[in-house]
């Protein structure tokens, strides 16, 4: 589907956050995940795990059934599956059907995010989740990370990605808040590799944005470095660094200095699971912009939710006209198209 | 569709409960059945008669329209039809053409229950109706029986003949009211003929069920029988009596002694009407369980709509996994789909 | 779709009303048109005009985008195109890709109307447009003509354009305000040319309409003239004339004497933007009707909506039976289809 080839929904085997660490907890958490419903819990000893959300007896949702210890008891027939996905108890039978199970999900907590591999678990390398390092999470004392959002958005994931992968429009979609016109104006530098791909643009003696003006009173012209590194297949690191333009007095100070962390995870074929956070060494910047992101968040799933909207009312999709700075967004696009098709390939037929 | 053959949905030529009876009056009622627009109305000498929902010229809904008579008038341009389903009347003309009429479905008043047919008339059987015997609907003095709840379903009828089908289900969906355990526990003996599948639990020394505890004090062994008869294509007549166990004192002592008749009736393809009675010489009873019931018969709608909601949302329904205790409802599938069949069978091509 | 072959939905090459002329101003007006999307405003210089709804870019909405001067700036990154269409600024560029603009579409105001043209502009002809003088709209000081409502109905239009051109409904849909048993059995005289087909019927000493009572407590006989020109594709123009019936006291003496405006403007396939309008030399008489046409368009909506709902749910549209009253509104059918089918055989395969 749109933008990608017919048939191509999303890739399987890569990390996504499937939630919050701090949304996991005893009482099950329901959420669809790349079209298939999942179950998302803390098991006693306080290991998160993620489950198929639906009894394979009689497509009841697990996450409407009722937790036993760390196994799940579905609320329809009591049919009892382990946090492993085996199933332990069937109410009506002394014996348990061997072929009797629901698929148990990879999970990893990393960072604010625990981290599900919706493909073949064969396949489910750790290694391939982005680091903290790389993230720019930082585990020193005075360091402050805050999950802020989840949105269930109206829209299909890879508008969400593609709104992540051109920061162009920071100065128009957000042009009141967080973005100015030199966001749009200044040249990208790029950088792509196996795990994420890079892109970062440097402005110089440039207007203060309008968040800078309002938190830090600064009208002067600064120096700024925004980006995002788009870890594939669903997860986006940045940065947004800000410090008093040269030339000024307390030139090179720093004002703003955060990391924002998005998530874009595929629910249905429509929906998306979107997940915001930030962190930065300035706890008080971290409150400030609790409030000061919400509208801002808002516009982006706007925008998504208005687009896909316009193109599923359309008879079809029209074709987009791309520009040089779409050349980010597109660079994503086939690394996420190949990861399907390589898993297309690799189907038996 | 699920879990028929594709391109089955519901046998025709069957008897199927179209309202209470008590929800026929005076003013038009408007029901699919069989998705098809139907009207449900009493004549002035108090005949209950149901004629198709669409008028043929415009397709306006004759529900909303206006009694004229025992006639219907069409809101729309006041073409009007007797309730034999023939025009008598057309505005715009002083002559009706012969071809301009409505379908007339054969309509039964039987018991608390209006049953409509929706297939060939001419096939309209009433012996093919439960008797109010075979449903256990007494008409002695003491016998209480009432319309419970009409509920408008958004799902697929078989999910609500399934769930009536497999009443393992009494013990975990109404753990809380009145089932235990044992009713999945304990084996079924079924006993099926032309006309209905019987499916019946003994339970011997066995908990009671918290409706009977609730209701009675009786915190004490009970003896139970449950079960329920499926009239096709879409009654449920059933037993749910208790006794104080063998060996307790008042052993024998009648506890609930209740009929209940759920009634399931295909609206749209994706909705359902659900029709619940309950009767009993115990008229206290009934009347407790009016509002005892209704929180459990909402968890059989709410199962009923997440299963629909979990099959309509994933790319294809997966396949479902059977257990013995799906013996009952997997009888009952057969004797729909057979009965779809023939009706494909006999239709002209 | 019905009632047209399918595969045909609405002729492309017409003039259509986009809009009542006051609802176009300084602020952005989205509307989708023929399953486009479509944005309406007036530039500085006061000149109202209609571009694509649509970014090019990614699809964002235009309509929720911002003016700058005469032009639209995309509101998601910034790219701004003139009201002829032509993009004259990307921000992440220096140079305008020449393909990139929007279509600007045909629009021309004529008396309270703003109508557009969908199709081929090389062909928007303005001699097309219904002339104030056939529409019964006139500029003499005694003249009152008032947009009375904008209504978006959830139902295809050709369901409004049915409506229309059958007016034997005034006596049923409309039986307690502007209609009566004469309005259908009364015959109707026809006139079709290439740009409109026209429907009168005279009725003499005839039954005044509830209007016609409750507005001048005149309860006698009355004569009236009462029908519609259909301006292919969308504009119905209407005359209600009624006098003191020839033989009482004040024969001849003027009642209701109005000109009434229905345009029909298919939004998407399943909706439709209806525009009501009135005109009377009698201001009185404009004012009056204000409120009280309020629930009898509704009931044109009503029925619109429900007759969708119907053929929606079912399997498929059944064949609608016709009478000789529908001899209008099958020339009227036939009208549009030929210009759909002459659109088709036009379109390079």
């Amino acid at each position: 589907m749109y933008p990608f080839k017919q048939g191509s929904f999303a890739p399987r085997n890569g990390w996504y956050v499937a939630a919050f660490c701090n949304e996991i907890g005893e009482p099950l958490l329901s959420r669809w995940i790349l079209n298939q419903p999942v179950v998302l819990y803390r098991k006693a000893d306080g290991t998160a795990v993620a489950v198929e959300g639906r009894c394979p007896h009689r497509h009841f949702p697990l996450g409407d059934s009722k937790r036993v210890g760390d196994a799940i008891q579905c609320g329809y027939h009591g049919i009892t599956f382990g946090a492993d996905g085996k199933c332990t108890f069937v109410p009506s039978q002394t014996t348990v059907p061997g072929v009797l199970s629901i698929r148990s999900y990879p999970l990893v907590e990393r960072g604010l995010w625990a981290w599900i591999w919706p493909g073949d678990p064969a396949l489910a390398d750790e290694s391939l989740i982005p680091t903290l390092q790389e993230i720019g999470y930082r585990l020193d004392a005075g360091f402050h990370a805050q999950p802020f959002y989840y949105t269930h958005v109206s829209g299909r994931y890879q508008l969400l990605n593609d709104n992540l992968l051109d920061l162009t429009h920071l100065g128009y979609l957000h042009g009141g808040s967080i973005g100015t016109a030199d966001d749009a104006a200044t040249p990208e530098v790029r950088d792509q590799d196996a795990r994420r791909l890079r892109s970062r643009r440097t402005m110089v003696n440039t207007p203060p944005t309008p968040a800078i003006r309002q938190r830090f009173g600064h009208e002067g012209l600064v120096d700024r470095v925004s980006g995002l590194d788009f870890f594939f297949p669903g997860f986006h690191a940045g940065v947004g660094d800000s410090w008093v333009a040269q030339g000024l007095p307390d030139a090179g100070k720093p004002l703003a200095d955060s990391r924002v962390w998005h998530a874009v995870t595929p629910g249905t074929r429509h929906t998306t699971h979107y997940f915001f956070a930030m962190g930065s060494n300035d706890r008080d910047g971290v409150e400030f912009m609790v409030d000061y992101l919400k509208p801002v968040i808002a516009e982006d799933v706007f925008a998504t939710e208005a687009i896909e909207k316009i193109i599923s009312t359309m008879d079809e999709v029209p074709t987009e006209l791309m520009l040089r700075s779409d050349t980010t967004a597109v660079m994503g696009r086939r690394v996420l198209q190949a990861m399907m098709d390589a898993e297309a390939a690799a189907q038996p037929s």
